[in-house]
């Protein structure tokens, strides 16, 4: 008998025909002898209204107030299947954020989680229930309801499967595994049957958008197995895991060193829209200045990916460049050009168009040719790449928006269909 | 400096236009330096939406689930409420059940209050803030959400009055005030300016569907004065309070009985459809059968309204009728058959297309000649009478739904119109 921790996502109880689906497969679960809790997320769309509804009563929404009406969503998913569990004849309780003391901080719309308490899940369990869970949502230690942020849901389903020390967090999805690449863009791309959570983690910070990555940073922590699988059929997914030769933070076990020298292993080509760049013009050079910066927008919460300092004409003057989500890019900009006021930058510019493509795969940093491949490749597809940033398994270019289905395929072609 | 609870149906909350239209008379009472809390209901058929939803995923849906379904239609009008007054300029702060300890009975779908932790409300209130509370919810000693079942969120706001001591309770809704009768069946129908708690209490229980019945008899309880008005105007509504020469539970005071002997006063006519009658017949007429009938019901949480003992044919035999409302109808038959089995009764038999035509006023119950005229107006128009209830202040009559337009325009004609 084992503890499985099943995430269903909005499509998956968009209505209660799909609800009712959901629950044959718990009930299938529960039958064959396991504990199982179900983590689900508002229904599909549900969000999205809440959100177009704060908007359409404040330009600027109270943030904790904003939790309070988002969080109505998942307690409909919750309560619904619940209803329909106990329909076909197993128990089931649905819990909310504040019933199981989900700690989270207080920080609202981006949470994070510090504590859960297992206890009354334990005995709901040990009672003959399914539990059904409220994903995306947590309570502080005030009693104020909090929500985690986007991909909220996997993360919650994650955290409960550390907590409870789960066997296996399933994650449905409309999708049926992790890919190479976007099948919508590349035809080619392949099902990936495992991957380490390092390559995952890069390729969803890169743009895959099957799993988000706190949840798997997560499960990276506490040795977590995910199995990535579709919610519309019983086919296996991807299974992501701690990598043979790796140890839980993806640093290269000494002894396999030898073998993975030989080969660059690319896991995936991953692409992102929906960015923005920012540069500060101008900038003095003196010693803090990059710090002040990035201190202040990480205090106002707004996350930079990439992150560029040239030096302008003027040596004594430098520009700074950053990529944000293009949902922070107004504040990012509002902030920076305080900032601006406060270093004596000489002026704050951005861009909305932009793209980021990514190239992820074991061993990549130490591979300069497989690195200096990626850029030609892109210049014989005439994209212009504006900004690099490279790490221990990816590469990532930003380039121009309309470029980077373009980019996508062709980085594909050559590492991925090269062994076709 | 007063303390004034407002609540707001769900028509009023039904979309952002409306809530920022709320948000704006809220405002102008916290301006003008009261403290206020805002009671509100989901909005409008979102509530039957949910309850819809809970019948596609079950014929019989777990009541426990139905209510942590149903309550996530509070929470989208409290906090979209709060986002709209803040966005005005007043702070704002919206609560839940679980955060100020509503404590109620575990009777889900239809919780009793039993107390309210006023501290929270009151530090935030102190705070400046102006409290935005979910109507229709509550908290069990186990951490369980509960609803309060129909009119709930009135009982919400009166029973936050009373905790707190307010000096008025607004209830806001689609009406201007309370009628001598529905003015959509009865043209002539007049705006009472003040009503008494009983007489209130019997216009509701008979089927004006303005103020919850629960409500005003907490509002009796505690003296708190109810002002029944239009959210869509700024026009006086109807003030529900202690009736001048009555004590609180509606007693005459025995000085002013000479005068009260004169005339009777009626207050109005009322109709309420979605009846349903149920009759025993053929019970053994043995002391202690009838107790065992009704307690059964009560058990069973199912209210009956009119009860009706006649002797049949055989004298050793009885049949017992009594009405209830159409939602518990089907739950009343299933267990009046059990009854029937177990007090070897001969059969029970329902009827489906009735209704309740009452003529409410203090004094009613002690003027033989105005109750038969009421049965003389019914005669004269062809309408018969099935059952007969006279309470204290009341006369109703059970006739066919077909009738009751007909028997609440005739009855208004001879009883408020005549002074005319």
């Amino acid at each position: 008998m084992a503890l499985i921790i099943q995430k269903y996502g909005g499509t998956s109880v968009a209505n209660a025909e799909r609800v009712k689906e959901v629950a044959k497969r718990v009930v299938k679960y529960k039958k064959a002898g396991h504990d199982v809790i179900v983590v689900v997320s508002a229904p599909a769309g549900r969000t999205d209204e809440l959100i177009k509804r704060a908007y359409e009563l404040s330009d600027s929404p109270n943030k904790r107030e904003f939790d309070m009406l988002l969080t109505s969503g998942e307690q409909i998913s919750i309560a619904s299947l619940a209803i329909a569990v106990a329909d076909i004849g197993e128990k089931a309780v649905s819990l909310n954020a504040f019933q199981v003391n989900f700690k989270t901080t207080s920080v609202h719309t981006k949470a994070k989680i510090i504590d859960i308490d297992t206890q009354i899940i334990q005995e709901k369990l040990d009672e003959g229930n399914v539990v059904v869970f409220a994903g995306f949502q947590g309570i502080t230690e005030n009693n104020e309801i909090t929500t985690l942020g986007r991909g909220g849901s996997d993360t919650t389903a994650v955290a409960l499967g550390a907590a409870l020390n789960a066997d296996e967090v399933e994650i449905y999805t409309d999708v049926d595994g992790v890919y190479t690449a976007d099948p919508r863009i590349v035809k080619n791309a392949r099902k990936l049957k495992t991957i380490s959570y390092q390559e995952m983690l890069e390729l969803a910070a890169s743009g895959a958008k099957v799993l988000h990555p706190r949840s798997v940073e997560i499960a990276a922590k506490y040795g977590i197995k995910i199995h990535l699988r579709s919610s519309f059929d019983d086919s296996t997914g991807t299974i992501v895991q701690r990598e043979e030769g790796f140890d839980e933070i993806g640093n290269q076990n000494i002894d396999t060193k030898g073998e993975a020298m030989e080969k660059v292993k690319i896991a995936g080509i991953t692409s992102s829209k929906n960015e923005g760049k920012i540069t500060l013009f101008g900038v003095p050079d003196k010693p803090g200045i990059a710090a002040k910066v990035f201190s202040r927008l990480a205090k106002e919460k707004i996350n930079t990916d990439i992150i560029l300092q040239s030096s302008s004409r003027n040596k004594e003057l430098n520009n700074i460049s950053f990529t944000v989500k293009s949902d922070d890019l107004k504040e990012a900009v509002a902030i920076s050009e305080q900032i601006k006021e406060k270093i004596g930058a000489e002026g704050v510019s951005f861009e909305e168009k932009i793209a980021k493509v990514s190239v992820v795969g074991i061993g990549l940093k130490s591979h300069y040719e497989t690195t200096s491949e990626i850029f030609d490749i892109l210049a014989e597809n005439n994209i212009n790449i504006d900004m690099i940033s490279c790490s221990e398994i990816n590469v990532s270019c930003i380039i121009h928006e309309k470029y980077i289905d373009k980019a996508v395929t062709a980085l594909h072609k050559r590492f991925i269909e090269i062994d076709d």
